[in-house]
């Protein structure tokens, strides 16, 4: 059995990324982070989650983003966006946007890998309905492949870690859609940028999301601040 | 003035790599990091050297490795190797290497770097003396400087932080002479992988900056558990 780090933020992206990897058979190592997230209600989640899928091995790195102060996700003093309908969502990279997450995270990931000797890294990465962040685009997976190609043990072995994204192309509704089919709890995630004990569902998160079950035809079961 | 970040371990290298940016005109934000090291002798090192160039904005980023627990420089349970003399060093990839820390601590640099308006991270590593780290390697830098142009902000809008690796072809005399040459403050870092209140004289790090030091023909001022 192959063994896979799972990022998980304990939004619906990355819970059904990881309700894929176990579909596919992969003993997974599920990685989550405190990095200074304006509330906890998001890795609250993802304990939940794990905890449906009856796992004990969930990784909690803390890891102090403090200097990256400029993020609607990290600081309080810019604002989250919020809008009536998706299509009032601006284009181009978001005020949400922390500066090199992705990147980050992913690092962490292919350290904990090498030394769990995982092979795989999953991410719930998406360039289709939230195309702003740089760091969920195709052609960044393959350059930081190639890096972790060329800069770790396990690289220069000839064992590098494959990054894998198997929601990136996918829309919204094909994700709830695929969550559902693989039985992944949606009901316990959390997409809201606020954390509030009902999502917003104003903010660009909540919109997509609450679009993504309308146009797969299903029901979210979370509670939303807003009637819908 | 262009802006650097500069990665800073309190070691030898990263502080005369820290000289260097200065001497290049950076105006220069030193970055360190926590990250459960097994002693704290060289982020000590680290505030010094920052203290001797009178920087007011040194950041240091606190990091939970623990999940990285098969380093010897993570880990107390693996031992750091001893050795008399430089020869004995043996090939390869040591225990003191830990999974994918260069490649965490740029990205964590890239971040800050994104967030500052900084054009360049400058970076310590040498690929001569200690090959054997594979996030040390030219190819290496490269390609993640490649990620970095596919996967931040800055990179997307034509303005990819640049890595700055001026000590990466030089042997440990060359690094050890053109720190004395820029005034770096040499006898205030430590390359010792213990901690003790002097260094141990034995270890590879250690072994490699005495030798360092003897081919520069200069001496170092730090202390030794064992008289040179």
């Amino acid at each position: 059995m192959k063994k896979a780090v799972v990022l998980l933020s304990g939004g619906l992206d990355s819970t059904v990324t990881l309700a894929r990897a176990i579909s596919e058979r992969r003993e997974v190592i599920p990685v989550s982070f405190r990095y200074g997230q304006r509330h906890s209600r998001e890795l609250e989640a993802a304990k939940a989650v794990v905890k449906h899928f009856h796992l004990k091995n969930h990784v909690i790195v803390d890891l102090d983003l403090s200097a990256f102060r400029k993020s609607a996700l990290t600081s309080k003093e810019v604002k989250v966006p919020k809008h009536q309908d998706v299509t009032e969502i601006r284009e181009g990279i978001p005020v949400t946007y922390v500066p090199a997450r992705n990147i980050i995270f992913l690092s962490i990931a292919a350290g904990i890998a090498e030394t769990e000797g995982a092979e795989e890294i999953f991410i719930g990465a998406n360039s289709i309905d939230y195309s702003g962040y740089p760091d969920c685009r195709p052609d960044f997976f393959d350059a930081f492949e190639e890096a972790l190609r060329k800069g770790t043990k396990a690289g220069i072995e000839g064992r590098p870690v494959k990054i894998m994204h198997p929601i990136l192309r996918m829309t919204k509704a094909e994700i709830v859609r695929l969550g559902k089919e693989l039985g992944a709890p949606l009901h316990l995630t959390w997409s809201c940028y606020e954390g509030g004990a009902k999502a917003c569902g104003k903010c660009d998160s909540c919109l997509l999301r609450l679009k993504g079950f309308q146009e797969a035809g299903l029901k979210d079961e979370i509670e939303y601040e807003v009637s819908r």
